[in-house]
């Protein structure tokens, strides 16, 4: 009995081995790869081994790649730039960030209504991608206006603020946090987030992330924002819809078991693959394997996909 | 055999009429009487109605009285100031604020080592008490020594550091954030706040308050502060120590449920009264009766105990 109300068992992870064989089977069930970067590709300001020569050699066969990063601090062209840096080839539109994510959603899935504007706790990287949507939105990278200690006297309701959005905010400040309280105590102001990443892991140490940014916000009203970056299943609609995936023959690859791999299962895709160069160890992927939530397979790293 | 288990009930909140003979038999029932300050004596920038008479027939009645807040930002002798400008006489020893707490509790009971230091995320109230404590301390309102940009470089852990501090700080960065973050992973640093009120009430508007603060570091950390405010227990036991408290000959007098009457009954005293001229409504507190949770008494201001 207890068996038939059993969840779908998903086989432990399993370690693929250099096999050509083995690999070429696992490369041909997909047609999209949906990457991870930071972890994955690159590690803060170095570049993994092999990576240009793996992805180089999944485009030769026909895959579709696609870029997904929660980093909310740079507009897709923006970090298309860090790419470069790299000397990993790439086209803005394979770039899927949770700023342009947010900005999608809010232009064409919520429809900001005309008139209406965007409190934003948030750097430029939103604010680029706010403007080529055309969504109105103050706050962010911009000054205030007045001094950040009149806040009291600017941080009522107002009736253009259509929604607070939150990302990480390294210029985060009291005064912005006492704006959007204000705002955010009306309920018919919608909360959105980036992500909700609670840490922003640089090499050697870890600092806020955008989660933080929205963390005081949440005790203040009891609110949770609705989060746009992974694993938001709605990052994947947009992703789906965007890039007419489908999901039966696409493959996530990332580093962290609770944003990517959560992303690639949750969202339904067909495979997993988890790689060791980035948050996650080989004992938490076995361990999350016993529970149903590690990846399908995983490597070292992402070149040991050349074989 | 119900009644057996049940908690030891407490009459409903009863609204003092302006008798004389009740009003008399009430105040005869304690010796000592501690008031939460805003929303009690004063609202905002507005002395409350004979708020100065009244305390005057109480230390005319031999009463002790005892001014108890949370404010953090403002050291007993700077807040002392604020009862001067109001008119209200007091001394700075029968001030008890959140930052004094907070300082007596590191200096006298957890007895911070020599050669160990203090971080701060909060303002000058703070600063001033640890220095009368001889706490050493850095962050608050002093400056970093380094660009906040630069704060990856400089937020690693520190055998210095013994303790993490959060109370409000109206100059909050992310800078400070991520230095606090740095020393908190590490479990032996203590994690302790003046308080942890959401919120600020300001007259017409609630602004950000100390525990939003705190609330980022403890989404990234897991851990939650020990709070040395209302309605700690532990503020209560300072109290009890410095004033050689009778619990049993002592009335808690605030407007706010929450923290006021919870820790005037948590803290086992005698009698709680609550004031409509702050935060809680009459509609709340008889609300709050219904679980045991009220006052014993209310009023509409401070200023009808004189009848």
């Amino acid at each position: 009995m207890a068996s038939e109300t059993a969840p779908p068992s998903r086989a432990p992870p399993r370690k693929l081995t250099g096999k050509k064989q083995e690999i070429d089977a696992f490369i041909d069930q997909f047609d999209t790869f949906l990457f991870d970067c930071d972890g994955v590709l690159w590690r803060g300001s170095v570049l993994l081994p092999k990576v240009v020569e793996t992805l180089e050699m999944l485009r030769s066969r026909g895959k579709k790649l696609v870029f997904v990063t929660n980093n909310s601090t740079k507009s897709r062209e923006t970090y298309s730039k860090t790419f470069a840096k790299f000397g990993i080839p790439v086209t803005v539109d394979e770039i899927f960030g949770s700023a342009y994510s947010t900005a999608v959603a809010i232009s064409r899935v919520h429809k900001i209504p005309e008139g209406k504007r965007v409190f934003l706790i948030a750097e430029a990287g939103i604010e680029e991608e706010f403007d080529a949507e055309g969504i109105p939105h103050f706050g962010g990278s911009q000054p205030l206006g007045f001094p950040d200690e009149d806040v009291a006297e600017h941080c009522g309701p107002d009736p253009t603020v259509w929604a607070v959005v939150t990302g990480l905010d390294r210029k985060l400040s009291y005064a912005k946090l006492a704006m959007a309280f204000g705002y955010l105590q009306d309920p018919n102001v919608h909360f959105f987030a980036t992500n909700v990443d609670s840490t922003f892991p640089m090499p050697g140490r870890l600092l806020p992330g955008a989660g933080s940014c929205a963390a005081p916000l949440t005790l203040m009203t009891g609110r949770t924002p609705v989060a746009f970056g992974k694993p938001s299943l709605a990052m994947m609609d947009s992703i789906e819809s965007k890039y007419k995936l489908d999901k039966e023959r696409a493959c996530m690859v990332g580093d962290r078991l609770n944003t990517d791999i959560q992303f690639g299962i949750q969202g339904g895709l067909k495979g997993t693959l988890a790689v060791l160069t980035g948050v996650s160890t080989e004992k938490e992927i076995l361990e999350a394997g016993e529970t149903g939530d590690g990846p399908d397979v995983y490597l070292d790293c992402l070149g040991d996909l050349l074989g």
